[in-house]
């Protein structure tokens, strides 16, 4: 059954909260688990809140990666959200328990954008090199109009 | 039952592919969105994908909204996370699903972060003023060490 994307959505319970507090931790964790799956980096952005807590997300070329700790709860929500198939959100989600020393973690599987009125593989997205308008032949050729 | 978040998965089938193609008209959508659900918008990334398709993020103080296209299919998939009491993301659902002109939605919502050992509301961030390190006093008290 082929889908457009797959979503792991991590829940990260019993983390180490000095490293959920970190903007700079946070952001390199997120940033090398992103290698470790090796996908594409395409914008980086993370916010520090107060009291405490980092909302972070990592635009990818095959979709996107996002964390919201809540340091004193101990407790993350990472979303890893991939198309393709050379990328491999499972390795960075293991990364991600690893380095955030989660003792209580789960995942959930979801495919995104199951289109049933079509059996065959379904490639993923390039950036566009001159991210100008697209020619709309090609386009109305790919929706079949 | 109290959780931290509050996740709701757009599958949004059988969209305008016209809407969904168009860089400009997806953020705008986005960003409305985001406003109608009274949210406020810490920063926006919007990225075209060859030969089409759009991924967006617009970071929250409540969170973030994401949005990846892929107008050949007319299909678009949106994550609408949030935390708080006061944003109404079912709000920006319904709009959302209105303005791409979505004739087959479904739409799934998942608690994140149901922390099982607290019964007590949990309240939501905001944004650091200072951006500065925490008070380590602070912290400490909130995760009761």
């Amino acid at each position: 059954m082929y889908a457009l994307g797959t979503h792991l959505l991590l829940e990260l319970r019993d983390c180490n909260p000095e490293i959920l507090k970190d903007l700079e931790k946070v952001k390199n964790i997120m940033v090398s688990a992103v290698k470790e799956a090796k996908a594409t980096i395409i914008e980086v952005s993370f916010h520090e809140f107060n009291p405490f807590g980092i909302s972070g997300i990592v635009v990818i070329a095959e979709s996107h990666m996002s964390i919201h700790t809540w340091p004193e709860y101990r407790y993350a929500a990472v979303d890893i959200f991939t198309c393709g198939e050379v990328i491999k959100p499972e390795v960075a989600a293991a990364y991600l328990i690893k380095r955030f020393e989660c003792k209580s973690p789960s995942i959930v599987e979801l495919k995104r954008g199951i289109l049933s009125h079509r059996n065959e593989k379904l490639p993923h997205k390039v950036l566009s090199e001159s991210n100008g308008p697209l020619k709309n032949t090609e386009f109305y050729q790919a929706i079949g109009s």
